[in-house]
């Protein structure tokens, strides 16, 4: 009766020998995987892979290939060599449209956010005329449109005016104002020829949609100066000293309703053509000529009826002709150098930011990729040539380039088409919009306010990640009631926060096998269906790094898993005996992540539980074997996957039975 | 010749048909597993499990269970009364001789300490008798030795002096001395009731001994004043002040050569009976003893000789008896109280650091785990009680825990007895160390330092982890060359700024099936035996959170990949018309993330790929959910495991293959 059993087990002993050697094999190929490059090697090659584009750019190996090198290289820095080989004339009369009918929405829209920037109207004229050409030859996107925004001509304004008060010295201001173009177009062409197109991504979507949603709102809220036709009005942004300002100028001036009236009545002249225009696509020129309508039906009746006379403010300074050079203005020996490079800097980055994201999200529409870095470089040069061309900040516009887009532009064209016909009104029209209401300037900015507030995708974020939406309300709050750049500071301290704290609150989870599957294990709250194997403990570490700040938790929940598993099974089954830790999550580690790992061995040891690692990275085990951590864990207690760990156990189990039985 | 073949494709297609089964089964599992807790949910359970010890303590559901309860509170606040009950006098010999022991080094070095702290004698003495006492009956480790320590009290002297010079107004600095111990240990004890006590790990173990490090040599540097006996020093402690300070003195002071001889004589003396105790282990008392005998024979020879009249610099001022109550002098209302409180938790902080290192070493030597929380409240009480009793900041000693550990200890009883021990000696020998030379104290200070210097430990951290010997250097050189507080800056800051630079710089890397596996597929970096499919790219997403930080240069990558192999492969096999993008490692995703994940199946649908996503998580999944991810990724394409989805498409072109066979 004996050598039937007997022989069922060596059967089977040498079915587990098999396994036992596929397990070894697989184990070895774990602890001989290669090293990883040296710290140095990763060093150079993440600096590498960021700062240069290519590899063969700069050593070519012979002169043909160095032409093509050339060629590609001026290729890739202005676009327009490319793209202007394939051009043709059915193109251009897309974008001759296109760029006419940007040109009547741009004209009015710079001088309004020129006024914005507390500027004189030309410089937002200017603004359109001499980027959109740099663009057009350096850039890669199709449709963005480019000039002043609304949401960084709010920014200079806010910042450069704590440096200079623009009422009391109007030409040191503006001054400022291009030397902090010049910085931030030196930032952007730095940022794209070291690569950090990346810096971009740091406003995060939900960022960018909070601080949009409160520089309208702030943006708004200056408009009242001009709507109401406020003389002395605050310099601060946020919508305390803002409508303290509105409400002071309530009791203090004479203000007359005119200015309101005629604001209004035009506001809602535009916002109903809009509505037209939704309505019917075809009919899509008419919102974007109704605020050029608009001011000259309104510069022409103030004109005829003499209201500047009873109360209407208007434009009046006005400089007509071309950019006129603005090298002798820049100054970089001022006192305020280092406060101007960091205005210079966050402007920058807010206006790439805006015109990445606008140009990104039209380009997936047409189906191509606009690389951060070219675009970086092109947006650099534009403003760097611009602040020495009487240009402030100029950057791709949402409005605009959606109405570009609606237009059917095809090419950058439609920017050269704008930038020239704005460049001809600024030659001939000038002198006709000295009588241009400011209220007027103030309907057409808040016109286009509406686009830069979308509740609706705050209201996804908030169902979606209920953090992004505290990221998101906390850049909305801190713009509306602190100042902009602290919005833009706790966005990004929120942002960051959030990520330690990821890591910090690292969290594990128990893993059962799944039913129907041999060597597949899951999260048993995610797959109830998962069943784990008595007396085996399979505990997943659910982060990427186990480092410092989370090892000591992560051991101490690992520990409360295994007293609570004790607890549990105390009456029905046999208590743990083995303790698989899953490390197929964990991409780094450090020196506190491994001693924990030693600590935690010692732990379970003292409970006689054996600690298995199962599934080490190329990094950690690489830190391991330096560390000699494989020496205090036992070599044997590592494998390759949780399968196989469980299977070891098993096995050993069953080899002490047989040797009990026999 | 036609029904064979088609006979075995039906048998192939049954069986297809029936793996194709399980695979939806699995996909079912998967989009249909349970909802994750709601956000506030999820913040409500982490508060309560980061703030509450015990669920069932504040809500007992009968009397017995609120007895018990309360006495299990009892015994977690006072460990006394769970260890106290099984106290033996077999344990009481060891206690003692340990605790003697221990009084022999510690009253040398208190005096040392306090010394370095700027403070007259006395108080660290005091601090010798209270908070030991404290910690005996409220702390869990056996082997800590409270008391002053020279970090401390370096840190104490460096930030109060900025406020008060004790020079000037030594009461004033005595006064915000306990007053900073005071806040010190409310913030010790509110960290620990508030059960935070991962806070202590934010000093990673690479950042203690870099700043270990750099404190000894500080600590050491300030020796030189009682060593050379300079009359003027520098209040800076960093080590070009003090190096400038010390050539200043021998420029402008007459320095006796006396002081350094009878320093330097006893620190040699001292350090050779620690070599003879190192390599004696049974004469481990003679090392312990030396610092004391030093000072009674140092003392002796001073009182002879009248030394004290020919340039000897003594200790002078030393009041004996009980500690006196300090109440009255705590400051509240001052107006460096905001100050004062930084410097409390600083203080605090980096006590507790030390105290909970040190205990945890220790105790996992014996085999015990020490709970940080509740060493955190016992900390504070000690210290709250101390600043009341004219004690300054303690916490647990390095060299006399380790003096204490292999003189035997058993439990805490050893603090009662070295308390004890310090009290007689302050009620009795106060005056006879009245004439104890400076320089004797530098020399006991000098000689417990390089047991702070840790090379060995530098060394190892270098090899086994780079990033974290950054930490470990900057912390080193900020504190050496800057200041102490700086130095912990630097490396909490480079602690933090790397986590974050690990999810900015995530990686994917391409995996294939290992060979003897049915559904393992691995990095082949990793496993260069592992194969991948032809057709099909498996890509991993290295990284534990998808976010606004990490999305773009992520789908970036991914298009690498494609275009890469897509371009290897154009010669030899056909092109990749699946990618699958492996997301087991990516346990949360924001809106930054889902976006890109439609973005890039825009992008792979241009180039005719399909995207197919396997095992992504329970709060990923949910997530996709709630964003009606899948409705434009297409349901069909998300699997449980990469086996499925290559099992999926490759049963797709086996249908296809046989769709056009018949």
């Amino acid at each position: 009766m004996c050598p039937q059993p007997n022989e069922s087990i060596s059967i089977e002993l040498q079915q587990l020998q098999l396994d036992a050697d596929g397990r070894n094999e697989r184990t070895q190929w774990l602890l001989n995987s290669p090293e990883p490059p040296s710290f140095c090697n990763e060093l150079m090659n993440s600096v590498s892979e960021t700062v240069l584009p290519q590899k063969n750019i700069f050593f070519p190996s012979n002169s043909k290939q160095c032409k093509a090198g050339v060629f590609s290289f001026l290729q890739g820095l202005f676009p327009i060599l490319s793209w202007g080989r394939n051009y043709k004339p059915n193109m251009f009369k897309h974008d001759l449209l296109a760029g006419l009918t940007l040109a009547s929405l741009c004209i009015p829209q710079s001088i309004g956010y020129a006024n914005l920037a507390n500027l004189e109207p030309q410089y937002g004229l200017y603004t359109s005329v001499v980027p959109p050409l740099i663009y057009a030859v350096m850039g890669s996107s199709r449709e963005l449109a480019i000039g002043p925004v609304a949401v960084v001509s709010l920014l200079l304004s806010a910042m450069v005016t704590e440096i200079v008060d623009p009422a009391v010295d109007p030409i040191a201001y503006t001054s400022l104002v291009f030397t902090v173009t010049f910085f931030a177009g030196t930032f952007q062409a730095a940022f794209g020829l070291l690569r950090l197109g990346f810096l971009v991504d740091f406003l995060s979507h939900a960022a960018i949609v909070g601080f949009m949603g409160g520089a309208a709102i702030i943006i708004g809220l200056q408009q009242l100066k001009s709507l109401i036709g406020i003389s002395h009005f605050t310099n601060k942004t946020d919508v305390v000293s803002v409508l303290r300002a509105v409400f002071r100028s309530f009791h203090d001036e004479a203000l007359s309703p005119m200015n309101f009236i005629l604001g209004c009545s035009f506001l809602i002249f535009i916002l109903a053509t809009r509505f037209i225009g939704k309505r019917n696509k075809k009919l899509f020129w008419l919102p974007a000529i109704a605020p050029l309508l608009s001011v000259i039906v309104a510069t022409l009746m103030v004109y005829l009826t003499k209201a500047d006379q009873h109360g209407v403010k208007i434009v009046k300074h006005f400089k007509g002709g071309l950019n006129p050079s603005s090298v002798h203005q820049l100054q970089f020996n001022g006192p305020h150098l280092g406060q101007v490079a960091k205005i210079g800097l966050i402007c920058g980055l807010v206006a790439l930011t805006e015109a990445i994201a606008v140009g990104r999200s039209f380009a997936s529409m047409k189906g191509y990729h606009l690389d951060g870095n070219k675009e970086m470089v092109a947006m650099g040069f534009m403003n760097i040539v611009g602040s020495l061309t009487s240009c402030y900040t100029a950057t791709g516009s949402f409005s605009r380039t959606a109405v570009n887009f609606s237009a059917g532009c095809e090419t950058v064209v439609s920017n050269i088409v704008m930038a020239i016909t704005v460049f001809i009104s600024l030659e001939l029209l000038t002198k006709l919009l000295y009588y241009t209401p400011l209220a007027i300037l103030a309907s057409v900015i808040l016109s286009a306010l509406p686009g830069l507030i979308d509740i609706n995708e705050a209201y996804h974020i908030w169902k979606v990640d209920k953090m992004d939406f505290i990221v998101c309300i906390g850049a909305f709050f801190g713009v509306l009631f602190v100042s902009v750049e602290i919005g833009l500071l706790i966005a990004v301290g929120i942002s960051f926060a959030r990520i330690i704290l990821d890591t910090i609150r690292a969290s594990t989870e128990v893993q059962g096998r799944l039913p129907g599957t041999l060597d597949t294990f899951c999260d048993i709250t995610q797959y109830p269906r998962a069943t784990s194997t008595s007396g085996i403990l399979i505990i997943r570490i659910n982060s990427g790094s186990l480092c410092f700040a989370n090892a000591t938790s992560i051991r101490e929940r690992v520990m409360k898993l295994v007293t609570h598993t004790n607890g549990n099974e105390e009456n029905t089954k046999e208590n743990v005996h083995l303790a698989v830790l899953d490390m197929s999550n964990v991409m780094s580690v450090d020196t506190s992540g491994i001693v924990m790992l030693e600590e935690l061995h010692r732990e379970l040891v003292s409970q006689s539980i054996q600690l298995t690692i199962a599934n080490p990275r190329l990094r950690v085990i690489n830190k391991m074997k330096t560390a000699k951590c494989f020496d205090k864990l036992g070599k044997g207690w590592i494998f390759l996957t949780i399968g196989d760990a469980v299977d070891a156990c098993l096995s050993l189990k069953i080899a002490d039975l047989s040797s009990t039985n026999c």
